[in-house]
């Protein structure tokens, strides 16, 4: 079997831009989707497949532009399967959050909470995109985004407030998982590049509002969010934590195995 | 952590025919959500996906339907989630063909296209059932198992009118699964009390059309049914392959830690 060679995406801030949001969603749907047949319920089953498949389907488009706008600036563009398959794991800009392991039902829980509601308020400032094409997948991704977060809202709240194992859980997970949220807010020059071309804002301008839900969702559901740390996790510069490299295993196999797909 | 009692279900044979629809949905789709990040490219990630889901979907309707019978015969019924998640081995009725594992992409077609041609067959019968909720099932159901053979049978052309390769792979697939037919039309006494009771077709009669549909899909892709053998899966019966216990163990994992998925 031919080993595809991986392919080089282009530095271009825009580019780089577009990759943190298709690679943030398609690295969580591959977290989401290992649920399917393992969820407490079959209607949960279902609620998760769907959550998964929505991901990969706002990662299909932003892929789709990227490769588009990266072949209007080099000398040829990829296509949204080349970037999702073909590169090394330091090309991938998703956020380490995504790329945690599943963890338990309340870590799955905990962790789409916070990503449906950073999800929501960055897909309802790119409706304002001037990139009609990515305004037109914020269209659709923020009805998405808004029923992910309700979605998992819902269990948080009957988690935490349901049994003395079922709270702890939902403790642990948050403790866990609470201090990855600054990296999302982390802004750069990739940030300004978009600011200034008004492909899309600064992530780290979503951070008051993020804070202001999360801190109502956690009122309801009578926990508190875990204080503050230095920790700052670089998955969106291409370094990744040691998972990384076994979810692009499984993502690449058949792509790498049977280059092009096109059997 | 308490291991939840397995359940019993009735040995009514309304309920066993409708185990038998269910389950087989209920497990195929397992098999099919495996693909979910491992398919061949993103497009096809999610129609796999979104095919898992539609399968979900009808086990979790025929489940409840089951549930609701056995409660009309016997003192008590199982919901879906008792009945999707709490039962040995032995008692789960899908065919055998469902449970095997997902094999390479080639395997996965052709089942695909072997088991949604079966559907389609099938859910187009119970359109007419005498049970209203059945029938409602069918109804939603044979407009997606239409959909899975259509997608199925694409697939099932490229790669067999494709490379060497990949032509290949799809004649030992069909090699390896084609004898697991037998059982899906193998009638017995389930079926002639779902035909006195209207509530569904014997699985034998669908046979022919099967056939028919098959041979045509067949000679599309250039490809030869292989000769019938004796060999006779009993998945139905409750006599699974040594592949059954490793997706029980993934399925019922949670359910089994916390009974009663109310945590």
């Amino acid at each position: 079997m031919t080993q595809a060679t991986s392919i080089r995406v282009s530095s271009d801030p825009q580019v780089q831009y577009l990759l943190r949001v298709g690679d943030t969603a398609l690295i969580l749907a591959q977290r989401v989707a290992e649920w399917t047949g393992h969820a407490p319920v079959l209607e949960e089953d279902i609620a998760l497949a769907n959550i998964g498949l929505d991901l990969l389907g706002q990662a299909r488009g932003v892929l789709t532009r990227a490769g588009e706008i990266e072949a209007t600036i080099e000398s040829e563009g990829h296509d949204e399967d080349q970037l999702a398959f073909l590169r090394e794991e330091r090309d991938y800009r998703n956020a380490t959050i995504a790329e945690l392991p599943r963890g338990d039902f309340a870590f799955t829980v905990v962790r789409n909470t916070m990503m449906a509601t950073f999800f929501k308020l960055l897909w309802t400032r790119l409706l304002q995109s001037t990139d009609a094409e990515l305004a037109a997948v914020a269209g659709k991704a923020v009805k998405e985004a808004r029923y992910h977060q309700q979605h998992s809202v819902d269990w948080l709240v009957r988690l935490a407030l349901g049994t003395d194992e079922s709270k702890q859980r939902v403790v642990n997970a948050l403790g866990d998982l609470w201090r990855f949220n600054a990296e999302l807010f982390a802004s750069d020059a990739v940030d300004e590049a978009a600011v200034l071309s008004g492909l899309g804002p600064r992530w780290g301008d979503l951070k008051d509002e993020w804070f202001g839900e999360m801190s109502q969702i956690l009122a309801a559901a009578q926990l508190e969010a875990p204080a503050s740390t230095p920790f700052l996790s670089t998955g969106k510069q291409g370094t990744h934590s040691e998972h990384m490299g076994f979810i692009l295993a499984e993502l690449q196999y058949l792509q790498r195995a049977y280059p092009g797909g096109t059997w």
